[in-house]
């Protein structure tokens, strides 16, 4: 049942950075970006152009993603809030660009500043534009399985909780997304209740139009995303080293490690068409320029 | 079918401070054992009868489990080569002992010193003076999914090394061992390979016989635990903090921390009866005392 081949989204450049306090340089995105794609990463998300009042690390987007020199077979993505993220994507030449809602009201309210409602109204103008230029549209939804502000999944919401989270991804879909990544944005999320999540998602939701994206703050991620594969999802975001953090949770870890997923499925015999020995040094170059331990333990095994 | 309630086996004290570099003090020992049971684990390995040449930081095992104050209904074990050891395991008091042998030959000859056989037949002795003592006696296997020197479980060598894993548990059943925990010692580990050993063992020995023992290294502990509890394995080693490393890669994690594995029943609405937040506060504390960063990610969130 489990999938022969898994698609890895690397987050890093994106979520991984912009969750990061140092500053680092255009021209080390750039190798960044570059090297990831080397080692064999098909789907990179390269930027965003949310307002870099918001999210400094990104305020060099365009040029990071201007600079970069492109392999054919790899989509560069790009992270857009608004009409006028979505200009700066298109010409920043994204393959493809993002967007995000939640399934928490009280998350949207806090970090877009609208109803889940309105967020997903906004995004019609958007999806219209990016129809009209052929760029493909990916869709976040956070607090899939927790909310910093209205709190963990518990006996008592989780039904109620997991509608609203299919709820906005059909409404994504609809408005015209390729695909749904599922955001453990707290990573509070364990197997158990990941695995109600997907079911209650997969009986109106094909399994092929779902990605899963799990912060791994609790050390769950592997865990679930064991559960997601055992669940016929095949598409696994994830970030080179662990980069970013929690800005909820001080001292927390980031994203999951590109590696620990890598070297999980490579045991399994599951092939993603990447080098695990090139991403190690991509890891470990990295961390060392951001002066911050390496994320990975995989990469960290193998320095 | 997964399991309602799960035994936590706490090695931190012996396994993990054994592969920790920096010796902490008799009395801090003694604390850190204590509050682990007063957080509520039922069984902790103590100490380490091994000879303190080889392991420094257990040379006072005798003196540690003479002076803690214990609980009634927790068990303090001990590990034990020999019959040397096993007396100074009754000296010192033992609920019960735990003997070591491994399913790799070389691990086995750099490790103990002999073939896998000779390890087997030397436990005849130690099992008779411990039945006429009425102690019960654990038994480790190590090397289940992969060797330092024999090197990683493949698709050619899988089911001929899981043949060995059985054969030797059942020959440390049959000893009278009253439960296999079985060791991941260097931690590669994946969820297939796990799935299928167990699937192998399962065909001989009953699941409430087997108990799992995974290092941290490269991170795939949990994924690999989960796929031990769908397989109705419920008995669980861990570490707090994740204390240990790994003497075959440096830089590595040492055992699954406890925090995580409780973090993730917890959310299974698995019980353990043991208090979360007390844990975190002794993690952090231990880690403090041997000025390493804690190796649990739920003690590094929750801090």
């Amino acid at each position: 049942m489990i999938t022969k081949q898994v698609r890895i989204v690397e987050v890093g450049p994106r979520d991984g950075l912009q969750n990061e306090a140092q500053i680092i340089s255009l021209a080390d995105k750039v190798k960044l970006i570059e090297s990831l794609a080397q080692a064999g990463i098909q789907h990179i998300e390269a930027g965003s152009f949310v307002s870099p009042k918001w999210v400094p690390q990104m305020a060099d987007s365009l040029e990071v993603m201007q600079e970069i020199k492109r392999l054919d077979n790899v989509r560069y993505s790009a992270l857009v809030p608004n009409s006028k993220g979505l200009e700066q994507a298109i010409k920043a030449n994204a393959s493809e660009i993002a967007i995000f809602s939640a399934a928490s009201e009280s998350f949207c309210q806090k970090n877009i500043n609208c109803s889940i409602a309105e967020s997903l109204s906004r995004f019609e103008d958007i999806m219209t534009i990016a129809k009209a230029q052929g760029l493909a549209v990916r869709g976040y939804v956070s607090c899939i399985l927790g909310c910093p502000y209205e709190g963990d999944i518990t006996k008592e919401n989780a039904s109620s909780h997991f509608e609203k989270v299919k709820a906005v991804c059909v409404k994504l879909l609809e408005l015209g997304c390729y695909e749904i990544s599922l955001g453990d944005t707290i990573g509070t999320g364990t197997p158990k209740y990941t695995e109600q999540l997907l079911k209650v998602l997969l009986e109106d939701i094909p399994a092929n139009k779902l990605a899963v994206h799990f912060h791994d703050t609790y050390g769950q991620a592997l865990a679930n995303i064991l559960i997601a594969l055992q669940n016929g999802i095949s598409t696994i975001d994830s970030s080179i080293s662990g980069l970013g953090g929690c800005p909820y949770a001080k001292g927390a870890s980031g994203n999951v490690a590109t590696e620990d997923v890598v070297y999980m499925l490579k045991g399994m015999g599951i092939e993603t068409g990447i080098d695990l020995k090139q991403l190690i040094a991509i890891g470990n170059d990295i961390s060392e320029q951001l002066n911050r331990p390496n994320g990975s333990k995989v990469g960290k095994a193998l320095e």
